[in-house]
């Protein structure tokens, strides 16, 4: 409980805080890169932790599959719930409940906030994937709060 | 092992940002400000959950142990190593191994850096404590990596 608490606290303060440094852009664009910057290096911080004593991937669906399963429960305490793939680079991740937007309402005038509160996690992914040698693109979207998708589209080197 | 390193990572990212963003201050005055003022918005926030049921405290002297103990340990994971007071309002608490200048190398050439690794946690001290009912500055003090005091003075309101 503590930690995620301290996480979620943090992870709070640090939106708060880039959104109101980067205010002068109007569409927002900033603060969400910035938030998928740090998420990014994170990400990769700790796969370089997580990974230190594990075998080799088999492949890339064996890769997704740790993030979805060690990865996501380091981070957030439970595992992915749906893990879908078209089988040409595409990953859908779902969370059902997902813990970074477990505080915010779920009523519809949130969905605008949306983006802030998941930015970081999409460079946490994006960044946990680069340092396993998958290089992805990874963008979120939410219907109903507090469920949303990550869509992770591989990029071929 | 985990969690930590999120935490870790997390408040070197918020450090390597607010630094940046806040770059025009000369005296780096600001930024460390900025990051004090996120420990303490984080700090209530931890008390508030970590208290929900717990008995209420006998006295100032009884608030401190439990920052020096359950506190610290949910979020460094350990003990503050020793806890001495003046009984006039001055308490110091020192952590011999603070984990979050654990990363930093000893050399006194770095000694320069410290203040922006713990003025989260001075304003973590300063939120937690004021939650509690107990106002107090909290200010930090670094003589060899990676010991460091936290010095906390008791307002009396």
């Amino acid at each position: 409980m503590a930690d995620e608490a301290l996480f979620q606290f943090l992870h709070n303060e640090v939106i708060q805080y880039v959104n109101s440094a980067e205010s002068g852009d109007t569409e927002n664009g900033r603060c969400v890169s910035k938030l998928e910057n740090m998420g990014f290096r994170v990400g990769q911080g700790l796969v370089e932790r997580f990974t230190k004593d594990t075998a080799r991937f088999k492949d890339e669906l064996d890769v997704m599959k740790f993030i979805c399963k060690d990865f996501w429960t380091c981070v957030f305490k439970k595992q992915i719930d749906n893990l879908r793939t078209n089988h040409q680079g595409i990953y859908v991740l779902q969370d059902n409940k997902f813990r970074l937007l477990n505080q915010l309402s779920a009523g519809k005038q949130y969905l605008d906030h949306a983006p802030k509160y998941l930015a970081f996690t999409c460079g946490l992914v994006r960044g946990g994937l680069s340092n396993l040698g998958v290089k992805s693109i990874v963008t979120a979207e939410v219907s109903v709060m507090p469920a949303c998708k990550f869509q992770v589209m591989i990029q071929k080197m």
